[in-house]
């Protein structure tokens, strides 16, 4: 259960992370679970002990409105932040309500994301350093996409804006740029914009200033993803999918019916589960938690025997099942 | 076949990856067999174009004893040597002769080598930096591990000496000294006593000294694999085995009944195959060939994120498949 995690930012900042029964007992327990329905929008059932957000297709047990009652109880967010948990917290529990997120990014890794996201009723705005700009391409890019036009032309549901405006819509955001530009990018998207928000970083501190092939620019004592993490402190960074390519990232079960494993590391077990549960819905099968977010060093120094993989199978449609 | 495998050091010196019918011509490769197989001491059969090596379970075609033929063809290399040569040629299409094999450090990797290799009948010798001090010790070692002489006791067949001696002895060498000391061991060990040979490098390049988890010494633009070939030019170093715990390395088959990946790293094409058939005895189901030396970095930088994983799984047991 979410709301008996501690550690992490969560316990650093007491917006999850709160043992509830055992820092309010219970009858103070019932009256925020009583407020945190109230604030977030949640209807009583039929049953005495279940509520239903609006958006849910399931009824939530009272019980697991803990990590709610948290929110509320310390007070430190505002009602539309914790009506945003609220949908996050049931996304994770699989009941599947339509988030906002934002991608940053436009590549193959961006369009996959979004289209999958989009695909599974989440309300998606992509976000790109200048819209015109995107809009206005007419050729392929650099790795031979089409331009961005063209595939936004097959994909009416989803927006294209600034990278603040889309992480301004974003209840999640995902990380989608490449690794060299991916500061830059969030800090255009703005730290404001991303403070209380999930952040799931796909991306790799690939140099490819050297040629082929390419040495990572952070490794071993530091990470991308703690970068980020530090940088952006009020976001809550999850790092996740960066050891696959983009197509099996969010369909996991064209390859070997899904039989195979897919990492997350971040400071934040209530993020993590989130993610998870996104996770799960595009397909992934295992999903092994590494820890905190100083084990995404871990994760991106796995790339350059991916890479070297790729090349001896000649394809890049391959994963690494954990067998234990 | 190897004697058509071309590049790499073995294209490089010619003593191997010849492509005897379009240099010789059918008549010369003749002879040169006929001459290959006096001097490797094989014997005819019954039949007119299989020979057989007196340690060996089961004949040869004539065809098969290409390489050989390249051996003798180059004159690069003394008869022992090719003797060598063509009991690892054997060993590697499975007829599991015994070979001589010294197996430097005697730590678990060490043991754990030595052990298998001599139970697959092997002639084995492991090299130590003090034979005297090693064979006084009494108590464990910081791992925990029960002294050598209390591990030699049970292992009669396993014999201690020099790192000068045991190389001396070794048709084939085993690098499994800590990364930090695997230069100074091989350089003790002697360069001569590695020249021509293949060399098994199972090191790591872990470093606790900053504390855990370790980070490492050489990486990204290099490897402790290159390092080695680099300082020892003449030995046909390979990396492999460094990707799993000392247990899964030779004993495979207790995890998922062998169905999981290992990876080889080297420039030499007929000591690559001549490992995949050491590791195929050892119980190795998927053996993937990742490419030349500089392929040890993928390896290598592999180590962060299974020291995690092995946190976050509270066990060393477990190897990843790469599903494909």
């Amino acid at each position: 259960m979410v709301h008996e995690q501690t550690g992490g930012r969560s316990g650093d900042d007491g917006r999850l992370g709160v043992r509830l029964h055992d820092t309010l007992g219970e009858a103070a327990v019932q009256e925020q679970r009583e407020l945190a329905c109230e604030q977030l929008g949640f209807a009583r059932t039929g049953s005495p002990r279940e509520v239903r957000h609006p958006g849910a297709r399931d009824g939530l047990g009272l019980d697991a409105v803990g990590a709610l009652v948290a929110v509320a109880a310390a007070g430190v967010v505002v009602v539309r932040a914790a009506q945003a948990e609220s949908k996050m917290y049931l996304t994770q529990r699989g009941s599947r309500i339509a988030m906002r997120v934002a991608v940053l990014g436009t590549g193959m890794v961006g369009r996959a994301l979004a289209g999958r996201l989009a695909d599974l009723g989440h309300d998606v705005v992509m976000g790109t350093r200048d819209v015109a700009e995107t809009l206005a391409r007419t050729s392929p890019d650099g790795m031979g996409n089409p331009p961005l036009p063209t595939w936004l032309a097959g994909r009416p549901q989803v927006k294209l804006d600034s990278l603040a405006a889309a992480a301004a819509h974003g209840e999640i955001v995902v990380n989608a740029t490449s690794g060299g530009h991916s500061i830059d990018a969030l800090v255009a998207a703005g730290a404001q914009n991303l403070a209380g928000k999930v952040l799931i970083d796909i991306a790799n501190p690939l140099d490819f200033s050297h040629g082929m092939p390419p040495t990572l620019f952070v490794k071993d004592t530091y990470s991308l993803g703690e970068q980020i993490q530090a940088d952006f402190p009020d976001a809550r960074v999850v790092k996740t999918l960066n050891t696959l390519n983009a197509n099996l990232m969010v369909n996991p079960r064209e390859l070997a019916d899904g039989d195979h494993s897919v990492f997350v590391s971040g400071n934040d077990p209530a993020a993590k589960a989130i993610v998870i549960g996104l996770l799960r819905d595009f397909g992934h099968t295992d999903v092994i938690d590494l820890g905190d977010i100083t084990t995404a060093r871990g994760s991106e120094m796995y790339l350059p025997i991916w890479l070297r993989l790729m090349g001896a199978l000649g394809s890049s449609a391959f994963n690494v099942k954990v067998v234990r």
